[in-house]
């Protein structure tokens, strides 16, 4: 097996990302810079630098309860290593949560230069092709994490045609609906992302560098709680006497 | 199932990590920082964040080689979601490859007050106990990311007890044995971790925040790369005629 | 959290599942028969436990150079407990590997009743959708393990309409087609599936139960070998300096 | 990177299960045989089938409470495919749910020529070392998976000086204990695998094969319900201000 890489290169006992040495990395530039780095092969502006640190501090954790942290946290209470813990955590991501990212960024690469956003809209309400990076189950009006990134994105000037495009939407969906959906966390970021020239594969790598902090820290509290194994209590599971087929 | 947790607080549409909102914490901190208060529950000085920074980024990649980064690219070929080859990424640590910290740890906070390092390394030869956080297959003379780590805890004067032990220990290992044992990166983390009052189980989990970025960035290659599925060739397979049991 | 189930009751010490008693199941049922009594929700004919027993054996193991044994095995190299490297050669499966039962199994629910079986290969082409199921590595002409459950199929009388299509649209994509391109095991066994009367859904999940022992096996090799951790020689990694973006 | 290994040989178009012809295990042996021949490098007795047949059945499922099902159940909620959920559900298992045999196995292997075992029981429980094995939450006086696979061992003349050592071990427990602690199913699999031969690292394994039916069952009809994505209910978190550190 052979692999072709670009990213980093080991010689001569140095380490060089993207052509830059790891020791000078370690010693000058955030964590952030060289994330950016790793992904876009140059080192960002100042403002490129606020706008991901801003993304990966509102995705970096939301509470015990979504699948994510659920997954992460009974993996750990059945004592296994923090990394096996993680990735059981990083499964309970899935296209209903945290990924959502990457679906918006392809529909606003492949939709931006539509004019008839009414059109657009009541033909994908017909189509019943739902756009992922709308709505929240716990923030029904508005996202505030998503309130938040985009308002920094205005001041950081790096709100563009992507997220402009995005408001539009928006705002046509709840012309034509009758309940509020905003745009939620997913959404932002996706369209942020785009407006920074990311390609829309990267669409949830963001977020899950962002929560991967949060899933460990609900792992640590796990093992510091030490309540023994979870399961759901008799009372939580109901036998119905269906025929699965 | 309950869950009784004291990181984030959801309510009234507002987000509240560690006390903080994640509103002003997006607008004001760094990921570093928040990543620390995550953990300590208190937000960093100015020199713990620099030098928790260092850690993440010293670990951010090594390459695709690498059992982690193999996995992650495997998983990648076969198209499966990035969330799902990430897991399978970290899946590819272990004992051996990513978590050493906290065995580093554990060993320092046990130790850490003995005064006769010589008995002390003899005996473990004898019993055969292997410290975790030293030697390392690239780096055999020394590792340039522990080094730099320790440099910068140095003039961060974060370098206590537990980094000055760590070193007699690695020099009293290299006076008894005839090959070079560098202090490797798991190792550095180990012992700075211990020096900034960190609990030894969180000693793989600031590696495994800084080099899921790097993961991501070879998923990310090998979806562009897009070479079709990974497998071996014949000739890296060899068949020998032993029955198993 | 709240969970409805049918599958298994348990109550006074005792375990039903789908209306069995376990400990009866134990003594008087094969392995097989309860696997198709979880997902049926009855048990099966003396044919039916012969046809899935035939799948489960096709698909024990296929060497340690597809993707999915690999990762198992870099994953237990590292020293990883059995279940968490089982976890990592498990998310070696992908689209490209294992699954493609599944979208064989929709493809003939959708498309059986279809009589232009010409027409609807010339039209597939065109909009160069690739239908799974179809095509191998290794097995280029034909592979034998497809030929010999559609065999017994026959013989079994389970042969029906759905591996009957199977084989005109596989004669038909031959004919408009310049290299053969064989039935594969994911596409045999999705078509008897369907000849069975299984969900799509459960396309992929026959081939996982039957492929998991062939991974528990590599890990098993793995552990006994202790080679060390499984990488990439420096002359398998070729570094090309391509800017990312 | 090259592999060695013994399990599988695939040449002209033939593949060769550890000396076997795959086409004919297909037609003429049964999945639990081949399984067998796997891990063992020949076929079973009459009697080995019977008894590995009945320690699968046996670890079938365990209702969807359990930290396995639970993971997987979460995963597939998130509209995972099916083999992601799996290796979630499969990193639900841990030293504390569903991997106890190899432990038990050990511990067999290591005492089993002792004669003072009211000595070794009290030595162990001066040392608070807990032997894997004994013990279950639900079923608290005897585990009638464990009394079924006994009883089957005895009947086909398997039981042997492992099996007995381990009830005898049982017994002195419960002499110096107030509260009764039945062998559970993990153990009664070790201590049988001890007396067909098995090596003790393959102490997990034939659970985890006989598990991962259930697993895909509850995938399956969580797929089949589709009650949206799980997530614990406001009610079911507990907020309580408490400092990490």
């Amino acid at each position: 097996m052979k692999i072709k890489t670009s990213i980093t290169k080991i010689q001569n006992d140095k380490e060089i990302i993207r052509g830059h040495e790891l020791e000078n990395l370690i010693q000058e530039k955030s964590f952030v810079e060289v994330i950016y780095l790793l992904f876009k092969g140059n080192l960002p502006t100042e403002k490129e630098t606020k706008m991901l640190n801003a993304m990966l501090v509102a995705s970096i954790d939301h509470g015990p309860g979504v699948a994510s942290a659920l997954n992460a946290r009974i993996s750990a209470s059945a004592q296994n290593s923090t990394h096996s813990a993680l990735a059981s955590g990083i499964l309970g991501f899935g296209p209903r949560h945290g990924i959502a990212g990457q679906g918006m960024m392809e529909f606003l690469y492949s939709h931006v230069d539509e004019t008839d956003i009414a059109g657009l809209v009541s033909k994908l309400k017909e189509l019943k092709v739902r756009v992922p990076g709308f709505g929240h189950k716990v923030f029904t009006d508005a996202d505030p994490r998503a309130e938040a990134l985009f308002k920094l994105a205005k001041n950081l000037e790096i709100f563009g045609k992507y997220s402009k495009f995005a408001h539009q939407f928006k705002n046509e969906i709840n012309a034509q609906s009758s309940r509020p959906l905003p745009i939620n966390i997913d959404g932002a970021m996706g369209a942020i992302l785009c407006d920074m020239g990311f390609d829309a594969r990267l669409g949830q790598t963001f977020f899950l560098i962002g929560r991967t902090p949060g899933l460990l820290a609900h792992i640590y509290e796990e093992q510091t709680q030490d309540e023994g194994i979870r399961r759901l209590d008799e009372s939580e599971i109901e036998f119905v006497n269906v025929t699965a087929d």
